[in-house]
């Protein structure tokens, strides 16, 4: 077997705060063997992912990143060499392999799924109809349960999850508000991902007015990227029997020691609303569903989506570094190499 | 029909922070008449309840009382006149006629009951077979969905609600812990209530380690009666998929300006924690089912209950004081005359 020179990026130190790209580092190795069941992978896109603070964050987590080993990260590309049946080399496939030129996968991994380049751009298979549209889809339906005649409101609205949940509540008869950050985002929400309101939170200093103005009638459902200070005030405008989905917590860099907001409790108990929060992958069983639906309404037109690619992996960490800063508009994801399928 | 003097309590002025005695005054009058379907009551318990703190406060309430109006409270007493073909004079009722000696009650409240004083004691009518129970019941099983084995911990372990929550709890094949505030309450909660371990949160400093050393496995469910720092706390010890029942606020003296702590949407993501508030009243639908179950229990004499009655109408508002100093040893009631039943 041909032996393939490699490129992956480390992570060099924890992060006590935001993701910051000294963090990481490039290293240049052999390619990886795949073992009995494995595949070896040479990648075409992986993704920089908002969750990501939270897995080299020095508080433990639950996908928590060793020191010295390559960066986690959703990624698809070609098998180049397969020791499972179901793959065979040049296949395309989506998996979990991390910031890396090639890398091994296993196949029995719930991210694990072969794609089909006819379908889609591959690189959907990191955003709309991968991670991002299944944590939208399975979050929105699961959790906030958005019944038609609700108003929705979502914070990153123009985000690759945001946006997506917006479309889903659109298409379930839901009343949506986005709140994003800056003029351009705010367009997009309005004129592509066809929210019925938007917040540029950037451009107002009373969000609570600016909310209260757009949801007379109170927040059915909130679907919650973000935490901080929006979730308070968000919370204070949750309508009776009101679902708050807790998908991320992106407005808060560091949780050591553990910031303070005001008391949620009185308004879940007067309001009798339900917070919850939840990983997309409690609900790796849906996974199959999502994707045959929303790969369904691509299609129809019903979900638009963008996305937003560096080049190189050598900028997979300033990618990510700025995501926290809002700089990307769409899922950010990274072009390892050329995609041979656009 | 007799006219009867009448001697009720009324709010005289809406509260900021806890219910001070001078909120309420003692007035006298004659009985009103009871209208078309309606049934006089001559009263023989009214109740003092933690959630009076929000019915009082300025801040709007679902149960708000108006100044210059009796104040609200449960009630058990006696029909003295009936305009409803369901009940007659003399016969036992539980409803919601406030801190009167007479009043009128409305028969199609969900409040409103026949009570057997054959069954039990009437005063129960307002506590473990009442209200009091059937928030116990319907809030655990509801949002608390106990499962046999988990760790159960509540707050207030001793009072009226939180002790039915132990004891129902228990009875579902749960391990139970308690947290009360002095000797004299943890030990009824371990000599009474059966909870497997009780922290008695005013002996120690460090609630924290505390709780840590009785729930080595994390927390399955948190009854919550107090919020406050206690549910801080809580939260950071609640094991995966775990589910915070938000039933009381009694911790925080005042909502306005509303008050900071710990934010909690981190544990909720990381480890997928629901956090619900409900209301008794949610749930009238359960009432005749709790009823039934709680009667069973308490007749084979697996769940016991503690009262403390305060004599005197005019006792009511400094019972009610009582209550949010921990004064109380079990469900707080005011005997407004002489039990005949007793």
């Amino acid at each position: 077997m041909a032996q393939h020179t490699n490129r992956r990026v480390i992570l060099k130190e924890r992060a006590t705060g935001l993701p910051k790209p000294e963090l990481f580092e490039v290293v240049e190795d052999d390619a990886p063997s795949p073992g009995d069941g494995e595949i070896l992978i040479n990648n075409i896109y992986v993704s920089a992912d908002p969750g990501m603070k939270g897995w080299i964050s020095v508080a433990r987590n639950y996908a928590s990143v060793e020191t010295g080993t390559t960066m986690h990260a959703f990624s698809v590309g070609v098998a180049v060499e397969s020791n499972h049946p179901d793959v065979q080399e040049g296949d395309v496939v989506a998996a979990n392999t991390g910031w890396a030129e090639y890398a091994v996968a296993d196949p029995t991994l719930p991210t694990f799924r072969k794609v089909d380049p006819e379908d889609a751009p591959i690189s959907t298979a990191l955003g709309i109809l991968g991670i991002n549209g299944f944590t939208a889809y399975c979050g929105l339906l699961n959790i906030g349960q958005p019944q038609a005649g609700d108003t929705v409101v979502v914070s990153t609205a123009a985000g690759a999850v945001g946006s997506a949940v917006g479309q889903i509540a659109k298409i379930k008869g839901c009343r949506t508000v986005g709140i994003a950050g800056g003029a351009e985002k705010s367009a997009l929400c309005t004129d592509v991902f066809g929210y019925d309101a938007v917040i540029d939170y950037k451009a107002t200093d009373d969000l609570e007015s600016a909310l209260r103005e757009v949801c007379p009638d109170g927040i059915n459902v909130y679907y919650d990227n973000v935490g901080g200070e929006t979730l308070d005030i968000v919370l204070g405008q949750v309508a009776l029997h009101g679902r708050v989905v807790i998908c991320g917590t992106a407005a808060t860099d560091a949780w050591i020691p553990q910031p303070s907001g005001l008391r949620p409790e009185r308004n879940l108990l007067v309001n009798r609303i339900r917070m919850e929060g939840f990983l997309t992958f409690d609900f790796v069983d849906q996974y199959a569903e999502a994707h045959a639906q929303l790969s369904t309404w691509v299609r129809e037109g019903k979900i638009a989506y963008r996305e937003d690619v560096a080049e190189g992996l050598e900028n997979a960490p300033a990618a990510l570094a700025g995501l926290y800063e809002g700089r990307n508009m769409g899922r950010q994801l990274v072009r390892v190499r050329p995609d041979p399928f656009a």
